[in-house]
């Protein structure tokens, strides 16, 4: 345990003037937009990297044009350890998704530099770009290019500028080349583990009175996000049960039935999340006197267990069967996408938890119900783990709230969890 | 029984000619188009008056603008018999709703009248205007002019001219001051029943084979056009179950249990139609990866019976109270309508069945489950009946098909339980 007397260091930076700084650059009408691979994005970068530097910490960019501090460690030949999470927003995101972790992983290495400590093995923060789908319509561009997954999406364009990818790369400094070839980006040292802060994006937290959490691991999704429910129209009054092909009914029978499958399946303790989140008659043709014939549903399925997303899959499949049989409709189901889910590094977690309760930290450990730079590394066989800070009014939204003592805590579990080896 | 010959009379216009002049007369791209109150409807009622002047009939209008075509019956005095139907159509429908009521009713007198003959009383042909509710946003109005019932209406405006309702009464020359008093309009003869004639607006009787039914009452409507349902937003991936305020699948819920109560209540042989025509998450809001904050759908429940059309209500109302309860979402009814449904009269229904019988044709009984002006008739007391012709691909569109042998089979059982005393 490292008791050097916390926060309160002659010459650290306050970490909410950072934060009002990061706001005050990336303001719109009415939250902040960093747009992937744009001005706002890289003037955040650039923000982090002059504090850095300011504290006489090496700044660099990896060849995906990421931020990276490196601050050496006692054994500088050891593999280090990465922390960060991303600079980019959601247009007319909130100030915390993302920029929290950086801010976090800068604030470590600054305490690191004003106590004039090395942490164990070398830490290197990582600013990574583009880590929200909108942009591109796909998420976690900045890590997985580290591990050369951007090879097939490079035509993809811009949301805000139609430009494509790789267009955006290049005039943000990217060396395309290897990103092009599917190449695994270098780093200048092995990586022993990446660590990522982030506010939580649900309301557990808040409901738990919990400021600090240790992640489980980030839940798979299984996606359909526009299935299709074909009957025949008829007048409302004239059609009797048995005759009906109605598409509305269909479908509230199958989502009925999927949502008695989550609810066995969480009394069974099984981590299960089924949101349907789209739902819609044809509203060029439905009327309240008129059987629907057409009904355009999402579904968004989410498990840290791979099993349990084959498992609603299956049940899935087997209803749209059987009630196609039972109602004369059918389905269609669309482009359907699986993820799978990533569990955090165990070695890591425990970590954590042990430093969480040397600090006298209260945690939880819970899963991330959304998917983060942290699932990128995971699946790349990084050690990966995450720290949730509690944060109210969810995140993607102008209103996300994170209180700065909630965020000292687990800047200090995260500095701790830096400072000293794991067990 | 009278054994005159049937229809092959000389001099008798072809019933598929008359169809095809009027679909000629008031055909649009793609179906029909005669609107209430506006010119299409009135060639149409010209069409009829003529054809029955050829004939030496006696043609009028009433007071609201409706054919009025006369034959005298044996005994003058006695209260009269009303056959008719509707001559408007709903934009770009079909040729056989409303019309073939008209159509079947001007043929039976000019049967009589060809063959010399008097029915047992006076019957009147009625050529109603203005059934269809597109025009001024609601049904019946040629016929509920004669009861009365049009006085709060006459500032509603007509879909196509943005003209008012006594504006297009007074165009086609009805006697704006009685109706604008709600006084009950003179037919010179006191009624002692009303027979409509009619396609069926959906498949029972194609399902079934048979070509003519009787009907045994129109159905009652609860209508409730717009309930919202609200919830809260939230990440699809990041809001456990216990916490979720998801107005997708409260409302899927709601209707899942409507739909059991459906299920159980025809099981008991009870009377009953429900209907979700609308189901739309906000489409200004909604995402696959959102749980839906806001959910809006209609509800339109029909039944022969008051009683399961009040006990449906009173289910509706404790489930919603039970489900906001559940799952912390609020329901908003918006209006909500309540049409009583109206029996066919026990007397005629048994007189067309016993018709039926003797002329050999087969037929069923079967509610109607659309609204006709034979609801306005047996509400203000007048004793009505209805017979349903076999109809392909349901009404209101320009597919409709009623095949002419259905036609004349329908029409022949008209035609004998005019010719006829009831027993």
């Amino acid at each position: 345990m490292d008791a050097d007397g916390g926060w309160a260091i002659e010459g650290l930076p306050d970490p909410g003037q950072i934060f009002a700084e990061l706001r005050e650059l990336t303001a719109d009408n009415q939250g902040v937009t960093r747009a992937a691979y744009m001005p706002a994005e890289t003037a955040a970068l650039e923000l982090i990297a002059a504090i850095a530097e300011r504290h006489r910490l090496e700044v660099s960019r990896d060849q995906a044009a990421n931020l990276i501090v490196t601050l050496q460690g006692q054994d500088p030949l050891a593999p280090c350890i990465l922390v960060g999470s991303h600079l980019d927003s959601v247009p007319s995101g909130g100030n915390y998704d993302g920029a929290a972790g950086v801010i976090a992983g800068l604030l470590c290495l600054i305490r690191f530099r004003l106590l004039g400590k090395a942490p164990p093995v070398t830490v290197k923060l990582i600013g990574l770009r583009a880590e929200e789908s909108p942009w591109f319509d796909t998420a976690c561009l900045g890590s997985r290019a580290l591990f050369g997954e951007l090879a097939l999406d490079l035509s993809r364009t811009h949301r805000a500028t139609g430009r494509t990818l790789r267009e955006h790369l290049e005039s943000v400094g990217a060396d395309i080349g290897p990103i092009a070839a599917g190449h695994r980006l270098q780093l200048n040292n092995e990586i022993a583990g990446y660590y990522e802060l982030h506010i939580e994006q649900g309301p557990v937290m808040i409901e738990r009175a919990v400021p600090v959490a240790i992640v489980s691991g980030i839940r798979g999704i299984l996606r359909l996000p526009a299935i299709k429910c074909t009957g025949e129209e008829g007048h409302s009054g004239a059609v009797p049960r048995e005759l009906r092909r109605d598409a509305a009914s269909a479908v509230v029978t199958l989502l009925h039935r999927m949502d008695e499958l989550w609810l066995k399946t969480i009394d069974q303790r099984e981590d299960l999340v089924i949101t349907s989140g789209v739902l819609s008659t044809n509203p060029n043709h439905h009327s309240p006197s008129r059987i629907a014939g057409e009904v355009t549903f999402s579904l968004d399925v989410r498990s840290l267990e791979l099993t349990i997303l084959e498992r609603v899959q299956k049940f899935l499949s087997e209803q749209i069967k059987t009630i196609e049989r039972e109602r004369g409709v059918t389905f269609t189901s669309g482009t359907e996408y699986l993820t799978p889910p990533e569990a955090m590094d165990a070695r890591m977690r425990s970590h954590l938890a042990r430093t969480a309760d040397r600090c006298g930290i209260a945690t939880i450990e819970m899963p991330s119900g959304s998917g983060h730079d942290a699932m990128v590394f995971a699946r790349n066989k990084i050690p990966s783990a995450m720290i949730f800070v509690r944060n109210q009014n969810g995140s993607h939204n102008p209103l996300e709230t994170m209180e700065m003592p909630d965020f000292l805590l687990a800047l200090e579990l995260l500095y701790q969890a830096l400072a000293n080896k794991p067990d």
